[in-house]
């Protein structure tokens, strides 16, 4: 029997199939699993004049800016999507609407090791990473024309990744995207009719529930989303209501280094290394926007940061990037029993 | 330098790279070509008793159903995401929201020849397929709990599509969904405002500055979108206003079909049969929405429909899946010049 259900977070449908449920071994484990050649690649210690000269580094006490002895390297794109030597504008074309390509685009080298695959950091270098998107997101939130700055990480070629060596990525944008603004606005409609935080009520159902849980800490949970996109796809929320990750403590980055270990060690298990995106989601300044005030203040109330992996084991077609209605062939609750049960 | 352009009809900002802009050698051709294994294809002439019983076909005459002799067949999908016999209703789970998993998962097999790829299609090989179209939502419209019917074709794996065999497919949905409400919503933003349709404006403003313009017939345009999410993503756009394609002429048809075999054909040259998703939008009938009639009523003025290709040479990864803000490497400029310059 299929289903169709919400994603109130996202406002769109997802088809979830049950009968014919894909379970785990129905899934392809031949993912590409080239390492690349450690000796062309520019993110070696040692080959940092092969980069643009780092903006911020986590290093050992004593070494210099753009030499060895980094833990975790953030340098801007060589190819950058956008650029903050750009200008800010807004502008028009007739009858459309453009901006100039202002913009920050960065590579986070998160391990200095070539061959490590992020599911084998150690807790202590999946806290030091995250601790690194925390400061470079306050730092850039410090230019009043970066609206949003969206973290992430593309992990193996099928989801998006183009050079082997570990890393993470960010682009802080001159406008909020549109996916941002629409949970932003549905947390708010949510909390006007409730006075209720969405993402609260969501975890608090999904703990007394079970069914959809993976993994549960002292500050984070990890659960299988009820309306999920994608097959096996995953949420790592924070117990404690925030709005905003660049508040978060350094005792709830170490448990959502633990728990964000756990996700995507027990994903890779499952599946032998799938390829993933991991996509971080927070609110953005409130400073920017007064001129749609009802969207955005407030939002410490309302929104409720988190971040999600989804795992790219089936293709969105034309169906999916005709409609935004998705079809999921394993039921959370098929995927989050599989994940729980999987030892590490 | 970047450029960050504006889509009206979705809502949504691509960022146009024109530095870094990739032509046509920069990206791959290896595309998966496997050509699947004849005897085991359950759409050949002489299988039909191996996929679910035919729905609709045009075929040769006095020939009977689940027969040889067939042109273009309809057949319910043997693994439906949706099914007819399922309950059409709306439901909840505590906080969560769901429907019925109602609604019709066709197969169209366009073409009864195996090895013929789609940009190899005659023109009338595309009239017929495009005439197929047509008819069966029209049939399938007469179901009142259908609310939108959605008609793709996925071409090539690395698309979505798992048999070789050309074909086509459709999802009859008991909801509009978000994409195509946004689209509605859009267009009648524009309306309320200039009393104009969005697609008339675009299209006459493209025809006027050219350089967008891939192909041009009488009845149909061609073009590159301007805020472009794909590279050498392609717009079929009928001259004549018309917000619904099952009311499209057989003489409209006939252009569209020799519209769309140019397209798709000078695709197929440039980059040796790339994966590419074709998707048709038009406007859902407006009989099922009377409790929210700002949206849907009056859509014969505003709506526009139109065929939409978009190629899968690049991978939307975590940033694009985060944000809806899209990256395109080559400008929608360059891809026109170079669609419009390759002999078919």
């Amino acid at each position: 029997m299929p289903e169709l259900r919400y994603n109130r977070l996202n406002d769109t449908w997802v088809i979830i199939s049950k009968e014919r449920a894909k379970r785990p071994h129905d899934y392809p484990t031949d993912w590409h699993k080239e390492k690349g050649d450690i000796n062309k690649c520019p993110f070696e210690p040692g080959k940092e004049h092969l980069t643009p000269p780092e903006v911020f580094a986590v290093r050992e006490p004593g070494t210099q800016p753009n030499t060895p002895g980094w833990k975790v390297r953030v340098i801007p794109n060589k190819f950058p999507a956008l650029r903050p030597d750009e200008q800010f504008f807004r502008d028009s074309e007739d009858i459309h609407d453009k901006m100039g390509g202002f913009g920050y685009h960065e590579v986070i080298i998160d391990t200095p090791d070539h061959y490590k695959r992020f599911q084998d950091f150690s807790v202590g270098e999946m806290y030091l990473m995250l601790s690194v998107f925390r400061e470079r997101m306050r730092q850039l939130y410090q230019d009043s024309s970066v609206y949003y700055v969206q973290v992430f990480k593309n992990h193996g070629k099928e989801a998006g990744k183009s050079l082997y060596h570990s890393h993470s990525q960010l682009i802080a944008l001159p406008r909020i995207p549109k996916r941002i603004k629409t949970q932003i606005n549905q947390c708010r409609e949510y909390y006007i009719q409730k006075e209720r935080c969405l993402l609260c009520d969501e975890l608090k159902y999904e703990l007394k529930e079970q069914v959809r849980i993976v993994h549960d800490n002292d500050r984070f949970t990890v659960y299988a989303p009820f309306a999920s996109a994608f097959p096996f796809e995953m949420k790592i929320v924070p117990k404690n209501h925030s709005h905003d990750f660049t508040q978060t403590s350094d005792e709830e980055l170490n448990d959502l280094a633990a728990a964000l270990k756990t996700a995507v060690g027990k994903l890779a298990k499952l599946f032998d290394d799938p390829p993933f995106n991991l996509i971080l989601h927070t609110a953005p300044p409130e400073r920017n926007i007064p001129w749609d005030a009802d969207y955005f203040y407030n939002m410490d109330r309302f929104f409720h940061w988190y971040i999600e992996i989804f795992p790219r084991m089936a293709i969105h077609a034309g169906f999916e990037l005709g409609t935004e209605f998705f079809i999921n062939p394993t039921p959370p609750e098929e995927a989050a029993k599989y994940l729980r049960e999987k030892n590490l």
